[in-house]
């Protein structure tokens, strides 16, 4: 490597830079809706720092920022490093900005790596009601059209809000992807999870992504006087929907017990009228469905489907269930795989394998690009909360064999 | 009597115009928030009819409207007749309008009986969170600085709010209710319950109103990602939340085995951060519990205290209880209740007696005057919903009954 090593002091000014740019006070969590002014200026930061290292930047038309040394031509193979900034409102430092600054710290200390750094845009899905939006838009799996339906809460959709930031729909289809110009994409993020934090374990490198299901689903009964409709008269959504995510947390519990990582959620939920003394009319609820094998999802899905439709029935509910998203398990490249755990060892660093619960866009761009990551520990797990937390040496630590991979292969 | 006889034609012309203000189409309910345009507007249209057949009509410091026939001096004694025109969201067309339009058309009917008629403000307790405010206000039992401590969910309270329809935080306490000026109130309004539809009784005398308790209950987990956190590792405030629904969904079941008014309502529930990929970490819920004895109101009581902190502590959730409001059981007056069933007898009309699962404003009245309420059944049950009706001829039968026994006492 032509360089210097590694700086956790630098890596440690990054984190409190980006985490300056919020759109609330650190004591509640940090926010960064995608497009946002908290946003742009984290983005901003990024681009500075790469630029002051001698890096070419540009924004692709589906918002995604990519920087290179200059002197690696635009169209010559490089591989591609880097996550997301956007947050999850209320969310913590490190989801997304460990795999940004670690590609930004490997291209600092590996210059002359054939390597690019990608700020990928969307990734949470809470600012536009879809995650990874900016991975699938630039990797084509995402229309133009549908960006024009992709509504955040003040009404604007993607393409307009971002035409500020450099999305542009007419010249989505010329700017996509182009798989021939990189060797393979590594992500870095942090686990999301207690597991490796738990078992002493800095780094890991992830062989798989779980698939993803997710649902919306309403009850309708009827919304009546709490005072005068007796219990045997009622046709209470809420209890009904109460009755739903209780059935729903026993399957999650049933499926873990034969797969660990498979994992039921009621995250979202909204009454109608929503008032104290009125029995709820309508409820509506969102469904998250992941595993590590299709045929574990195919049960869920099947299971869900029965629990909601048999709880309607038998208190003379209205239900609807549709789905809202369905991503296969995702089994990241062995080669890949191999060069960091390799790289990982040259280091003195023992990376064992994991899979991964949460998405990223490493699962969008799987089926396009050869695709690995790296996890970096997460403190008691705790992700998507101000509490989230990773060890700047293990950050410095995941910076230190991506360098060595990108130089390396 | 002297006067005409109530007459069904004109009374349905009432209840159109009241129906006309509302703030939302019909297709989808009757909204009358209290201060609002619509509620005005209806509220003057009464007022205006009350003028038409010569009444004197003042609005009291705590937001009630009075009209009295400009014969009937001011502090002589008289009966008050009335109920409430502001809705809950989306509300129904009869639910406090049926007792308005009662008294009007008692006042219509028998000029010179002793009656002033009343219109009690924010009765339903939607607009400013508290329910009933306008009685218990003028009643005493609100205190004026409660009243600023009350807000509409533009953040107005409503004591500001009610301004500029007469409310007035000075001059409560000389205008509070005087008891000697009154012989005793009596409200009518719709069952909301199907007992009396279904037992084809019109009209009923109402003996008794149930007690209620509320309450504001909050379970604290720790938001998380929804894919990277297996089953095991989550604190689910929304999951906790759903296992306390549904036993106090039990609960209400078993206290109605014994006692079948006797109810258990979660209506409103508020979820954080509420987004598919996160698990809950906040959710805040009420309670509502109505029975008719003091001692059912009590076993409740405990019961829920019980659900809730047991389930918050098998699943490591922060939990925090309060009552917003105690209301004991409300015994009616017996000599008004037969003064109303010997009325309702000279009409030919057989009144049997109920007791009400609903608050209404002569829960709060009864501590301080004599008090009785005729019920005017709905079909179905069905209440504060768009849906909600009763017939015109039972409601002029309630007139009726309503002219017949203020004239003869």
């Amino acid at each position: 490597m032509n360089g210097t090593t590694v700086d956790e002091k630098r890596l440690a000014r990054d984190f409190d830079a980006i985490a300056a740019c919020s759109e609330c006070d650190p004591s509640i969590g940090y926010s960064r809706p995608t497009f946002s002014p908290a946003w742009r200026r984290a983005r901003d930061y990024v681009i500075a720092q790469a630029q002051s290292i001698g890096c070419t930047v540009w924004v692709d038309a589906a918002g995604n920022v990519h920087a290179r040394p200059a002197t690696l031509p635009r169209d010559s193979t490089a591989w591609l490093c880097g996550s997301h900034i956007d947050s999850v409102p209320t969310g913590g430092r490190f989801d997304g900005v460990v795999g940004v600054l670690v590609a930004l710290e490997a291209l600092r200390t590996a210059p002359d790596a054939p390597m690019e750094l990608i700020i990928f845009a969307e990734e949470e899905g809470t600012t536009f009601s879809l995650g990874m939006v900016g991975s699938r838009a630039w990797a084509g799996t995402l229309a133009p059209e549908e960006l024009q339906n992709l509504r955040n809460s003040q009404g604007l959709d993607y393409a307009s809000a971002g035409v500020a930031h450099g999305v542009s729909v007419e010249r989505l289809a010329v700017e996509r992807l182009r798989p021939e110009r990189y060797r393979g994409l590594i992500e870095t993020h942090v686990e999301q999870g207690p597991g490796m934090w738990n078992a002493g374990v800095s780094v890991a490198v992830v062989t798989a992504i779980a698939g993803r299901r997710q649902y919306i689903c309403s009850l309708a009964g009827e919304a009546n006087h709490a005072g005068a409709t007796a219990m045997k008269d009622r046709r209470d959504a809420l209890a009904g929907a109460a009755r739903a995510v209780s059935a729903l947390e026993d399957l999650g519990r049933e499926m873990a017990r034969s797969q660990e990582a498979a994992v039921v959620t009621v995250g979202r939920m909204d009454v109608h009228p929503n008032s104290v003394n009125v029995i709820a009319g309508t409820v509506t609820f969102t469904i998250d469905l992941r595993a590590r094998s299709d045929e574990m999802l195919a049960h869920g899905d099947e299971s869900l489907r029965n629990i909601v439709s048999r709880i309607a029935a038998e208190r003379r509910l209205g239900c609807s269930l549709s789905a809202t998203e369905e991503l296969p398990v995702v089994q990241l490249d062995k080669g890949i795989c191999s060069l960091l755990r390799d790289a990982a060892r040259r280091q003195g660093i023992d990376a064992p394998d994991v899979a991964s619960g949460a998405l990223h866009d490493a699962a969008i761009l799987a089926p396009f690009l050869p695709t690995a990551m790296l996890f970096v520990a997460s403190k008691g797990g705790i992700s998507h909360n101000p509490a989230e937390y990773s060890r700047i040496e293990d950050v410095a630590c995941a910076a230190q064999i991506v360098a060595a991979a990108v130089s390396s292969a």
